[in-house]
């Protein structure tokens, strides 16, 4: 490893090279994660060009050398781990906006761009990138894990924004899938399967992206409901029914705790109970329809309030209980405790029940629990606190998260809806799908990466 | 590869197995394709079950005889071509709806499933599978080309509306993408893989399709330009104006005067001029203001006329013209004439000038020639009216084709944007990706079919 080190140094330059004890702690480390190892990369290389990394991964092809692709370090899985050492490649450093066409609503990037700052670069030409992961997270990263998050509801995941991807592959090769078209059916799909493959198969170093028009009016409505089970029913029955909502999202009794006891959100508190925040997209005209649509939904579920916006303020106000979710969260813990997010996805009808479930378990084994989801699409966390260094505790929460995921898949689900497997759920994985379908997964990767140099770990193993 | 036969036909009983001369025929060759071979299979098999398929691919495997998946036959490429004889498997048996789950908006089917019978079976649900391709496809075939169609502008493609597939793969073993989620980060995206890999990487033999809820509303309008390329641009602005519209359908001026020389449509004559008919969907306030804006971008293109409908009767009276257009061509064209359907994508920004300078070279060449397309997509098709028993008229459709091929490269397109590549375009795949890039859908393809059994000839060559 050593020997790549300084091949990768004579190539890339002394200030791209990395062996600094902290860096290394922070590129092999993370509080987020729910997945960690003690061992470390033997160093971080900082590339500055497709060139750089294809030839960083033929010499780390040819001593065997473990590549692990780094973005923004956000992901909770474990997924930049290096159980087997080797040279971190973060590729934060590659953050060109390399190209704008707003007529064809495409932007070309390179992997270490922010997704905010490229929707702030490009917002007065009224294009967005519908997809908000974390606020931290690289477009690299996002292709990656084939992000979600609120939106996707309405504009679905990272894969469906990818055009084209220009990819280093194990062996240092270089392929481009496609030119810019919105639409092909010219050979096999390598953007879907590049997406999602947690930088197992090849090194994303440029990405096209489709990008959506920015609504001209947005709006936002919540509603709370007496139980979690008909907050969540209330939110299938939407979709079923076809209200175009732009995006669906719940949060438990416990969240909304969570919210007031940080000081409230939007200048006001909130009803302590199950509820739904809604966004419409569209004319003014649609918008109002579709609240109507809503509440008559909501109103059959027995919603205890429904509140809509009619001014920006409102609408801010109202959606700021959900975007300080996380945050606030993170606030009210007792020092030296962690959230333990967990990530699954089931078929709609499927979803409250669940939800009802998952939140019953919890607190019979006493853990402090709450539930955040993305309920337009059968995907929803329930969030876990607890204090790692008490090994009982963190037995409890992994009996609570492994019974969850099982119970997920009896219920034909998956058991991650956006955070990806990393290493933290190999071992889900492989319950999810039977080994045949494993075995055609592996035998991909064999394909592209016969050493199994490209992030090894994760996913799944040899 | 008559052992072959021998085997398959003890296993699966004499009634499965045919080797009848039109049978063959029909099997091996379509007048609606631009590509045919003169080798045919040496017998149609008709498989009943998952369990049939996978026993004969492990036949075929073993005495390493060619697989041709076959559905419907209505690709155009020469998709299901038997270029290296072997046995075709006929999947149009396989046509039962599995399940129905209506409150998870999905449906499991076998690949012989119509998709127009499909939305009829569904339709008292408010759901259906919104694609529209051929109204002979099969469900099977639909995911193997990834098709798309009219309504693909709002709603995606068909890879968009596979939750998981049951595939059998060249030695028979079979697998099981996913369970049921409507989203997932877990392993592989495979669907992604398999949909449009057009056979040549497993066979397609059980589907869970996504399904979307029927609008409410709906309405159409159309619009008149006084020039293709306005009409086009108008399209491409529409979409990157945001107006969210159901569908976006371009007819040149032939297309339209081919209309009424086959008698009209929806009882009237049209004017001969190029026309785009656009679908709405969603309340009926939404429908207006979608209206309007949509008469605001195209009267910024000059629109010669624009017309929306109030009634059903009107709405469908708009429409006849758009859904007449392939048979009205078909209709008026001379005896043993035949229609050469062309089919790229470009970047929105490119479409007018292409489908201007597309018609202006078949003009040139002395072709009768019209444009139709998906136009919210980039995605459009010419058709030349040729007759193949005249060399140098066939030549020159070449010319014609092969011209509109470079330029869409050049142009940043594909070369397919829902026909799929078969044996007609692989010359054309080969300039539209680089050679790493082929090659590593080739490496894809040995992983899973190192022998190359599985619809061979198809895509690209070894």
């Amino acid at each position: 490893m050593l020997e790549a080190v300084d091949q990768i140094r004579d190539l890339v330059g002394d200030e791209a090279v990395s062996v600094d004890a902290s860096d290394l702690e922070e590129h092999g480390y993370s509080d987020w994660s729910t997945s960690n190892t003690d061992v470390r990369p033997v160093a971080i290389v900082r590339p500055a060009s497709t060139e750089h990394v294809s030839a960083i991964a033929a010499i780390c092809t040819r001593l065997k050398v473990p590549m692990v692709p780094y973005g923004a370090g956000s992901s909770v899985e474990g997924n930049f781990s290096s159980p087997f050492s080797g040279i971190c490649i973060d590729l934060s450093a590659m953050d060109k906006i390399i190209a704008i066409h707003p007529e064809d609503m495409d932007v070309v990037v390179q992997p270490g761009v922010n997704w905010i700052r490229l929707n702030d670069d490009i917002k007065d030409l009224g294009l967005f990138l519908p997809l908000d992961p974390s606020p931290t997270a690289l477009i690299g990263g996002m292709v990656a894990t084939n992000c979600s998050g609120t939106n996707a509801t309405r504009y679905g995941t990272m894969k469906d924004y990818v055009v084209n991807l220009t990819v280093v592959l194990a062996d240092g090769s270089v392929i481009k899938t496609r030119n810019r078209p919105r639409k092909t059916s010219a050979g096999y799909n390598l953007n879907g399967l590049f997406a999602g493959s947690e930088g197992t198969l090849g090194i994303i170093t440029e990405i096209t992206l489709k990008l959506a028009t920015v609504p001209t009016n947005v709006s936002v409505a919540t509603a709370t409901f007496p139980t979690i089970r008909e907050a969540a029913d209330a939110a299938s029955a939407l979709i079923r029914k076809g209200v175009p909502v732009a995006a669906l999202e719940l949060m438990d009794h416990v969240q909304m705790k969570i919210v007031n006891r940080n000081g409230g959100a939007g200048g006001r508190t909130w009803q302590e109970l199950p509820t739904l925040f809604i966004k419409f997209a569209g004319t003014k005209n649609a918008i109002a329809d579709n609240i109507l649509s809503t509440r008559q939904v909501a109103e059959a579920y027995h919603c205890a309030s429904f509140e809509s916006a009619d001014t920006t303020e409102q609408m801010d106000a109202l959606w700021s209980a959900r975007k300080q979710a996380l945050w606030a969260s993170l606030a009210i813990r007792p020092e030296g405790t962690r959230i333990w997010s967990t990530d699954v996805a089931v078929p709609l009808s499927r979803m409250g029940e669940l939800i009802e479930i998952s939140q019953q378990r919890a607190a019979r084994l006493g853990l402090f629990t709450s539930i955040l989801g993305h309920v337009g699409d059968g995907n929803f966390h329930q969030m876990i606190m607890y204090d790692p260094r008490v090994a009982e505790e963190q037995r409890r929460v992994e009996d609570c998260v492994a019974a969850m995921v099982e119970r997920a898949l009896e219920m034909e689900g998956t058991v991650s809806g956006e955070h990806g497997i990393g290493m933290g759920k190999k071992h889900c994985l492989a319950k999810e799908l039977d080994p045949s379908t494993l075995g055609t997964m592996k035998a991909l990767k064999s394909a592209l990466d016969p050493y199994w140099l490209l992030n090894p770990g994760k996913v799944f193993d040899e």
